[in-house]
């Protein structure tokens, strides 16, 4: 049966942004802080490093009971037992992935435009990622920022569950979800974060609010 | 049941060797002059590209009857049906690609040393790979190469089929043969060729010539 993950912090990692420190640590803090749960993001390390990392970070991540994603590699995540995967446009087609995952597995993707919003709702992804909400230096190459607009357009057509990500922050966290998102994706609001339990735990206090818990 | 594998002649892919040609194209001219086998090797590519890459690579290892191998990407190969993947030392670990490849698939390992060569035996891998037996341009960060002594030595001691890859072209493949290797793998020697159908005819020829054929 598939996982009913809980989504309203979810942290994407990056270990460039970690400023040193260890990202078992940084997954850690933030799950102590309340994120829900953990996309593991590498791009340039070799699979067996990749592997490994995984592993370490799904023991931490179970020991929290929280859902961990695996950003890409199909073959990682099979071979960890993560509980899914986040592709992107330019990934495995969602098809592909969901033949190699089963049935059971969360797969989210990532949409960047309304037109892409409205093919994923022929398809069975378990979320969407609408990316991005404000303008990013971890995705330099995106120009045109979708804005609350645009969470609130493409909120407003998805059939799935939405998660913003962009350059979002406590501070403007309530406005993402007020625009209609179920959660927010965070990379270096948590991953620079002096203390990220602390990020984590206020992101997830002003989801909260923003929802009306 | 496992595919019977043909040996001698072995493409490794690369398309920044290719000259501005197609990789199809290279492929196909390799296939054609008596390439048995294929790996299509993608280092930076996007994973959806890479999937429709291999495809199209697949349709014609399919239409000449030949091997085609996914370099490290597990899923890539599940997902357009490959006949296996070729791992190396830094790619995913190989107990964990046979639990998800099966039992069918083949599965190369590439050894750089003795020592490693001696590790493989513990594996059911199809195949070993001996890195580099000249120096090779492909592969910079590798200084030392093993050479005919290095083919000679692990050959001795490997109770699997190995192929030398590393700066091999028809003037040299015979000695490799000649040293115990049971073909050879060529990147550069047919990508960059001006007549990769040639060079794969060519090359054929000498590893035959040696095998007494």
């Amino acid at each position: 049966m598939k996982k009913d993950f809980k989504f309203e912090v979810y942290l994407v990692t990056d270990r460039d942004l970690a400023k040193g420190r260890s990202l078992d640590w940084v997954v850690e803090e933030a799950l102590k802080g309340g994120a829900d749960i953990v996309q593991l993001r590498e791009k340039d390390m070799e699979t067996a490093g990749f592997m490994e990392e995984a592993r370490r970070i799904k023991a931490i991540t179970d020991r929290y009971g929280k859902t961990l994603l695996i950003n890409d590699r199909i073959d990682v995540a099979l071979a960890v037992g993560a509980d899914g995967v986040h592709i992107g446009q330019s990934d495995m087609p969602y098809h592909d992935a969901r033949r190699l995952l089963g049935p059971n597995a969360i797969i989210g993707l990532s949409v960047e435009s309304y037109a892409q919003a409205r093919e994923a709702n022929d398809l069975e992804v378990d979320y969407i990622a609408i990316s991005p909400v404000y303008r990013t230096p971890t995705k330099e190459e995106l120009t045109e920022e979708l804005g609350l607009e645009g969470v609130r357009k493409i909120t407003g057509i998805s059939r799935h569950k939405a998660v913003g990500i962009g350059s979002i922050k406590a501070y403007n966290a309530g406005d993402v979800i007020n625009a209609g998102a179920d959660g927010v994706a965070v990379v270096s609001g948590i991953c620079s974060a002096e203390d990220p339990q602390a990020a984590a735990r206020e992101l997830k206090q002003k989801v909260e609010e923003a929802k009306g818990k």
